[in-house]
């Protein structure tokens, strides 16, 4: 009981660093996009492509969190783009008041575009509101059909779920249909993308709903 | 501060039900192998194929943990093992009185071996002991080399690190090297398979490794 009650201090807390966060975007028109997925799913490769194809027409930054290393920081600053590594330790997920410290390192002025790339992990960071304007939960073809299913809170909360790796659909033995409707079931509210970053097969309906987005009004 | 107090508190209750579950694993001769990995990992078809390989010979249970279904736990049944399906809500890991109920509702006479799937996470689950002989963390060749560096904890923590999925190296692109390195410099300590659950390849010196320590005096 007393857990029950700490921990509901700290979502209380966090949801007012995230109201905070959410309206500084909103004044800056920047579109915050909190990016989670399993370990493996391919985040840092989405966000590798995404930021070489769209940096150029659409300023965008990166928030980058992991227990340990900067190897995704790495990765993602030889786009060109800003990045902030946020190393958690122990921590399963990112927190806004994570996030508002990472933020203040960031050049604001005619950023377009904030990427946040979580911890991987499909429970933790589902509780935890970063003040983004846009959710994105990745499912890659090699963990398996029923994930939505098994992990429905994450699923429930995004704002679009992209199935990542669809270059290995074949060897993997994915199952599209099965994976289609346990989606559908779970998320029904979220747009659903499919694509390969590594081959380029369907950016294209990623990049247009990423720009539709900013286009709405950013924040 | 109060958190941590309270996690640390919670730490210690869990350890010394821990130590219940080992004594009593001890007792009756069971080795129980907490297996360990990110959401579609793998975790469930090493053990369907290793439950339908060894069990003939060495008596086998499984407690299955996951936040949501009972797909995993119907999976493993058919196998004709007793399996106890854990649903934990939005509780990121399995944890020493979980398993002790569980354990209650399992058939211990003649019983060898006990497999207990834990909850898809490479974080949560590393400090919780759940009394278990054997500790095996798994790592899919789709998931990318360098995640025991990003999540050094668990791997740390490792008897036997298990690299799964190996018949899909060759599509990923997996760098078996950098792997080894990065298995290697995180876990020294640990035997490493290699192995596909889906083609049977490397499933000998798993096999031979389990029943080594089944040898060894279980628990």
């Amino acid at each position: 009981l007393q857990v029950l009650e700490v921990n509901r201090n700290l979502l209380i807390k966090n949801d007012e660093q995230a109201r905070r966060n959410r309206s500084l975007f909103k004044s800056r028109g920047v579109l915050a996009v909190n990016v989670l997925a399993s370990p493996g799913a391919g985040k840092t490769a989405l966000l590798e492509r995404t930021l070489a194809d769209l940096c150029g027409r659409h300023p965008a930054a990166v928030v980058v969190g992991d227990l340990a290393t900067d190897h995704d920081g790495r990765r993602l600053r030889r786009s060109g783009a800003a990045v902030v590594q946020l190393t958690t330790g122990t921590v399963c997920h990112l927190e806004a008041e994570m996030v508002a410290r990472a933020v203040e390192q960031l050049p604001l002025d005619g950023l377009r575009l904030l990427f946040i790339e979580n911890v991987g992990n499909l429970v933790c960071p589902a509780g935890y509101d970063l003040g983004e304007g846009l959710r994105v939960v990745l499912l890659s073809v090699t963990e398996g059909e029923d994930k939505p299913l098994k992990y429905p809170k994450i699923f429930k909360s995004a704002d679009a779920v992209v199935v990542t790796k669809t270059d290995l659909a074949g060897p993997a033995g994915f199952d599209a249909a099965a994976a289609r409707g346990a989606i559908e079931s779970v998320a029904p509210q979220a747009e659903v993308f499919w694509l390969s970053a590594r081959t380029g097969e369907g950016l294209g309906p990623w990049y247009a709903y990423l720009e539709r987005r900013l286009g709405h009004g950013a924040g």
